[in-house]
């Protein structure tokens, strides 16, 4: 299989010169060569007014720490979902519930959305996410596409390979990129082997209370957890993840964590660890339950995989996982059933760190090198079954059948892939159509805005004989990995019900009012085309007037019970920002230190009068 | 011209009866009639991979705070440029250069943008923009696509009528939205009339040093600023604003701005207003050279117009002003020559705040109301000098000729267009080609996203024999003006030169170092694909090591001189981010006030071993 690894030292170099050698080629001249009324390109993803996208694509917003919401196949982003940084336009990270959410935190590094999943099936419910900048993971409603919950995860760093959920969305898993002493104390470099740690976190999700909460932890070894997957049918038990840097170097490591030959897929039964725990089998650690595996042995393996691996993905029958090799030209497939064999005849080369290791020969099934294909990184799957890897050095999807290793098609984008994202790519059944390739490089593809180009994803059709690329768009820095739903599956709600068990909803003007109490101001309004109304019987209902040093809460309902009607609310100069969509009732605490005259103003353009809808909160100096 | 106008009680209903009524017809239907290959509209905004777009949008992002650029046909989001507010996907507001800028702002409200001109047509070099929520003014260098500087403009409260220039960039002029006292200070509502004032800010840039500075101010009525365009040809030395709110109503605007018949354009010459700057005819407030109008007379004029008007916008070949009534069916359309007349001859109706005011018959030379076109809000031009207007509620844009009034076309949108940008359409010579309609409601245009919507663009294409809406792209709120610029006239550079000048930078990996003074730590370090290189003599060059309690600086720069390689900085669990282009060099200053173990990493994936550019901060405890 070591037909290819690149001299380390001249990596880079040969990055760049693979992509101007392989990423300019196919879809150009394809393109231009079909041109059939209804069967062009440009057809193909033209969503006519009137007409709507067929699915959805919840796309990771990378370090902009938010998840965007895309159309497909226009390819048209719908949405920013803010999740882990604040957002000005919404007013997230402002308001009393989002600022809690949020807490100290102002970026986040959103990388693998999950949506939840029942029978293995996307359920259209729920999207969960995680942060490798400040280790939380996040839940978002699809009824309403906002964030609903967010936790630190503790002990962790960098939960990078992370959210893909259980069959049934029992747990996501959270194994982390970074090592670190548990609890992020301080340790020297020098002791790393003894002291830093990956640890995974086990996080359940209450549907009810729509809360997150960690169920255990796993201390593996210092390594890093790149990417996971989680069974599905046969193997719906258990979970898998790459590791780099079995090395346990502490610098360098483009070079020190590419020296072994082998790294490891970590193999686990998650419901013998749920058993463990129940069973007592663990420490107590800064307040988590902690499995230790060299201390409590069971439900955790380490099959043997080419060097540095990226991604591992499971077969859509569940029957099989794919390791793609970043260092190593190959894909490598794995059997669960010759694994499940191996674990259960105790067939172990010896153990490492504690945790016993498969026989490769005894779990892989057939290693795939397709001529000229570097970098694979992940793969996705399509209707029947067929393998769809990225191909980061030679920019390309190669299309590949797992069950011979025979290459299927190819075909070239603009370029380095990272992640792909088929049309219901993670469920037990891929629907088959398109394939989203989530490009690291725009290069020359768009309009320049200056050095820092435009990350690119790209449409392919997966329909016709040979997959083709039918649209590029532009994207925000960085959408790192997709999934895509059919549109179908979510159920939006248009307008909420004001909640009338909520004492801080309104729901007339004539219920507006201010109250004191000492030196606390609440506020209690509406919004509604083209006012605000803050108190029913003063003189001037929309203005608010509190002394300097008062605490102030707002809190406003949006009385326009209207399908598309948000109301916005900036105070001028306060740096106070929130939105109220149709139905919703949302606080504003802020102390009023600054004493003035402050325009207040409705920021979401609502009406002829939008910009009416004004007032002032006066602040009387001490 | 009152043939309409709706009572001001039931206007809300009447705004979505009209939508309803008047916003759903056209383009389906004229979309499905027409399709040979190159005509439909799918071709007409596809643009495939090798070919570019033609035209850069570059929209605001109202309540985003940042700017928001597209390519036009394919109406693809390229790139966000933030402003006003921070940015986790790029560090802006956490590197010290765009802290800075920001102070102590975390959200936005960015309104108008404006191209740089010279001589009347945009010039492609600077883009400036104001901040209705905190009251700033910035500018973005369109060489990098960057934001180089923000002021704060004192003794004014939400400068939404602006920013645009004059026909050499020489003045930006910022009206206020809010009338508040000089200063801000506390004032009653009661003292309105006397105490208010709604303050014009003349804004200059100095290109060589890119900073913004404001030559002076004028201290107008307490009245709103609605919207403001500059002179052209003829009337280079003018510039007009509208104005509602003649009033001085001080509560429930909705009704009681509403009730004058007539409100004013405001026409000013501002090469007088520069001489009595130069004559000192001025008062010194707060630091600024202040113009109080009743004091100091000349160069100052108010036009009468329908009540509450929102647009005013000169045509192209600077003979006219057109003003759109809000809550009037009409647009008036006003003579610079009859005006420039009338205040030759001094044949003024009276004065109005010690304002002389102009004779509306003297000035008007033909009222426009197209039959049921309701709600005209913004004027744009093509290439024949015809007006494109939107109308905010029958929901479409309204083809005319100015010089006889004569409705030439009508096509629906969808909904509510407030703005609308024609291809170079705010300058001498507009290219006539596309509009771009920014509509303020969705609806249910697309893949529906929960109770907020998406705004909307539209495309029309002008060049046909009827206007056409081709596109509909969703977008982030809020766009909320744009300008349409010719692809080519923007000169972008591909990397920065690392610059030598600068004591921050370093240009190899051999001059990283750490140099310690007292509890001042300062690391000059490299990012390069694919590791980090603080201390090049250090065991592991990739790893900071300071003590609790430390001021840390980082300089990091790029030396990756290869397009598009853009490296992140991210500190896990400190909250720091950064990114530095290629070529760039940026500074992270923070204390070390945690102590611990915590990761770095390269946010922005950047190579096939980007996952192994990380490090460590390990900051020692007390």
């Amino acid at each position: 299989m070591n037909k290819w690894i690149p001299p380390v030292a001249g990596l880079a170099a040969g990055i760049l010169a693979a992509t101007l050698v392989f990423g300019g080629g196919g879809p150009r001249t394809e393109q231009t060569a079909t041109s059939t009324a209804k069967n062009t390109n440009a057809e193909k993803v033209y969503v006519p007014f009137g007409e709507k996208d067929e699915y959805y694509l919840m796309a990771s917003g990378g370090h902009s720490g938010q998840m965007f919401v895309y159309g497909v196949p226009s390819m048209r982003k719908i949405r920013t979902i803010p999740v882990f940084s604040p957002d000005s336009a919404t007013g997230y990270g402002y308001d009393e519930h989002s600022k809690k959410m949020l807490g100290d935190f102002t970026w986040g590094d959103l990388h693998h959305p999950a949506i939840s999943e029942t029978k293995g099936e996307y359920d259209g419910k729920y999207l969960f996410a995680t942060d490798v900048a400040n280790s939380r993971a996040a839940v978002v409603n699809l009824e309403t596409f906002t964030t609903r919950d967010i936790i630190n995860v503790p002990n962790t760093s960098g939960p990078h390979c992370a959210a893909f959920v259980t069959e049934n969305t029992e747990y996501m898993f959270l194994p982390t990129r970074f090592a670190v002493p548990i609890g992020s104390e301080y340790a020297s470099l020098d002791d790393y082997s003894e002291k830093y740690r990956g640890v995974m976190s086990a996080v359940t999700f209450d549907q009810e209370k729509e809360k997150l909460n960690v169920a255990y932890q796993v201390a593996l070894p210092p390594w890093s957890y790149d990417l996971s997957d989680a069974g599905k049918g046969m193997s719906s038990d258990w979970a898998v993840m790459t590791t780099y840097n079995t090395e346990e170097a502490t610098t360098n490591l483009e070079i020190n964590a590419s020296q072994a030959d082998r790294d490891y897929i970590v193999l686990f039964n998650w419901k013998e660890l749920e058993k463990m725990i129940q069973d007592g089998k663990y420490d107590e650690v800064t307040g988590q339950k902690m499995i230790f595996p060299e201390k409590h042995k069971g439900g955790i393996y380490l099959v043997p995989v080419a060097k540095s691996p990226h991604g591992v993905d499971v077969t859509p029958d569940g029957t099989r996982f794919i390791a793609s090799g970043k260092l190593a030209p190959a894909m490598t497939v794995f059997s669960f059933e010759k694994a499940f064999e191996a674990v259960k005849k105790g067939d172990f080369e010896g153990e490492r760190n504690g945790i016993p290791v498969l026989k490769y020969e005894s779990v892989m099934e057939r290693e795939v090198n397709p001529e000229n294909a570097l970098g694979p990184l992940h793969t996705q799957f399509d209707d029947k079954g067929m393998a769809l890897t990225t191909m980061f050095i030679s920019s390309e999807i190669v299309k590949w059948d797992p069950n011979t290793g025979e290459t299927l098609d190819r075909v070239a984008v603009q370029y380095s892939p990272g992640h792909a994202a088929a049309a219901e790519g993670d469920t037990a059944s891929p629907d088959g159509k398109y394939i989203v390739a989530l490009n690291k490089l725009a290069k020359d593809t768009y309009l320049s805005v200056g050095p820092s180009h435009p990350e690119s994803m790209q449409l392919i059709d997966l329909a016709g004989k040979k997959m083709e690329v039918i649209q590029s768009a532009p994207v925000d820095p960085e959408p790192h990995y997709a999934q895509m739903i059919k549109a179908d599956k979510i159920k939006t709600i248009s307008v909420y019900d004001i909640d009338k068990k909520n004492p801080d909803a309104i729901s007339s003007n004539e219920d507006a009012r201010i109250e004191r109490k000492g030196n606390e101001v609440h506020v209690y309004g509406t919004a509604m085309r083209s006012k605000f109304t803050f108190d029913a019987k003063a003189k001037r209902p929309d203005v608010i007037e509190v002394n300097q040093g008062d605490k102030v809460y707002i809190h406003l309902t949006n009385i326009d019970l209207d399908q598309d009607i948000t109301h916005g609310f900036g105070i001028n100069k306060y740096d106070l920002n929130m939105e109220v969509q149709p139905g919703q009732t949302n606080t504003l605490v802020f102390t009023a230190d600054k004493a003035g005259t402050f325009p207040l103003y409705c920021t979401n353009f609502c009406s002829a009068l939008h910009q009416e809808m004004s007032g002032y909160l006066l602040v009387k100096p001490k």
